[in-house]
């Protein structure tokens, strides 16, 4: 089985009007409406370091293809398309298949197309590049956030962190916890829905902490946020009841929930939001003019997540 | 030094206008005129598979760049802007420089704009996906070859091939060859070009035969081309004239020339672009109706380039 054979086999699934030329040409051709902008990001999941070499196909495709639409997400993006370059050790049929009809459904949930890619030999790595579109101006930027502004959070923090522990210390975890771990759901509805109502977004990949310090550090503010604010499930307030241990929310990573900042004028159009499409938004904070985070309640320090 | 730190001390070059926002957010923005079509591809080159450890940085970086534009190239594509994954065993700073160096000049060459990227820990590897765009409809395709057609490639075959053979072996090559092996030109300008010219197009990495053979299946057409019209460097016919090695021209892959077919009434079209341009289009067959690629004066079977 060669390259182009593996392409036609797992990964030729293209059914999209706007995508002219998919896979099987030297590049894709793609149509973009003249009203958009192009939002687009890459992430590489590698194997030991972003998921364990006993993950499934099924959940390293999922969360491979899911942290890329967790970046569309922040900008308020609609998915569009993406490539996918691939190293495998060596040809697995059963792992390509699982990983294949894994990306494929997550792709069809979030109607975004798989328009080309590479397959090379090398350790288990799998690069994604997303490309989605915003209406013209209106992205979410994380260098917006204006003083004043409410600060909130998507969902629970720290779920995905505590079942990785769970699982390095090969103890249990609740299913609802492993499930952020693996399968993490990209906020793209939610991003969609804050296009016009936030002052500024971005995805909580690396923990709340560093995440949040990239939108005061980009806007040239800072804030105050309440550490008992934190949106928590009942296994990670039960944890952290029992650990005192609130960097698992705080810096904890995995999270891909939005932290956004919302002007206080926004506030009622957020609980429509919330009702609408039925996620919890938690608000945890205000932005300050002066610059820096302080975070009431919590004196420790925590170590951040970091690429290297 | 962390992930943030190498992005902003090696890969933050950003200045073309139409990107509104570059390395920095959860994604770059970028405008696309209406006019055009978005093309993009994506290619990985990996340690000890596409290039060698021993390599400079420079080189590796370079490559990793012009094997991607050249799929550019093939469509007909103004380059615009690329994303880039690379994985690093450890962090080198003389080695980041080098490849940062030697990226942004080639990338100032071409035209394009680092708009995103990551950085991972792991097996050294480069993953770039690059993006272009080429007038509305006006695309070449590798699916539109008429029968009558004549097939043209740019430039010379097999000097890469023979200058890696020769370091495999330890042996020494031209430094035209090595250049050929280790910093391929694309031919963004050469597709420009041939843009309402070519009716047919293909870049040729893998070799002329298994590239060309692409052309042909993907319009259901065939070929008859004459292995003595092979344009070959002066190297190259002394080391076929003394081994008889067709192979090295045929299927020796990383030439990054274009192959293409045109009607013969752009013939003289192609000599006006040749001598604009300064570059060798060689006829070398014509397109059949009868499928298949029958290759005058050759009997022999080369292995193609495979990735797996």
């Amino acid at each position: 089985m060669n390259e182009f054979s593996i392409i036609d086999k797992y990964f030729n699934w293209n059914t999209d009007n706007s995508i002219s030329v998919g896979i099987g040409d030297d590049c894709a051709v793609i149509d973009i409406d003249s009203d958009y902008q192009i939002v687009t990001s890459v992430d590489t999941l590698i194997e030991d370091v972003h998921f364990s070499s006993l993950d499934s196909p099924a959940d390293i495709a999922y969360k491979s293809l899911s942290v890329n639409l967790s970046d569309i997400a922040a900008m308020g993006g609609i998915a569009k398309y993406f490539t996918l370059a691939i190293s495998l050790p060596d040809i697995n049929e059963k792992w390509l298949e699982g990983f294949a009809n894994s990306l494929k459904i997550i792709a069809n949930k979030y109607k975004i197309e798989l328009v080309g890619g590479d397959t090379t030999k090398g350790q288990l790595s799998i690069t994604i590049n997303v490309t989605g579109v915003v209406e013209r101006d209106k992205v979410l930027l994380r260098s917006n956030a204006k003083p004043g502004d409410l600060i909130f959070v998507s969902n629970t923090l720290g779920d995905a962190a505590y079942a990785l522990k769970q699982k390095q210390n090969n103890q249990s975890a609740p299913s609802r916890c492993i499930d952020r771990l693996n399968k993490p759901e990209p906020r793209i509805e939610l991003g969609r829905s804050l296009v016009g109502i936030a002052n500024s977004c971005i995805d909580i990949s690396d923990g709340l902490e560093q995440d949040l310090g990239h939108i005061l550090d980009s806007s040239g503010v800072g804030a105050i946020i309440d550490i008992d604010s934190l949106p928590l499930s009942e296994t990670l307030r039960e944890y952290i009841d029992s650990t005192g241990d609130w960097c698992i929310a705080l810096a904890g990573g995995d999270d891909y929930e939005l932290c956004f900042s919302v002007d206080q004028s926004n506030k009622e159009s957020l609980s429509l939001i919330q009702s609408q499409l039925n996620i919890e938004l938690t608000q945890i904070g205000v932005v300050t003019q002066e610059v820096g985070l302080v975070i009431n309640g919590f004196s420790g320090e925590c170590s951040s997540y970091r690429h290297f």
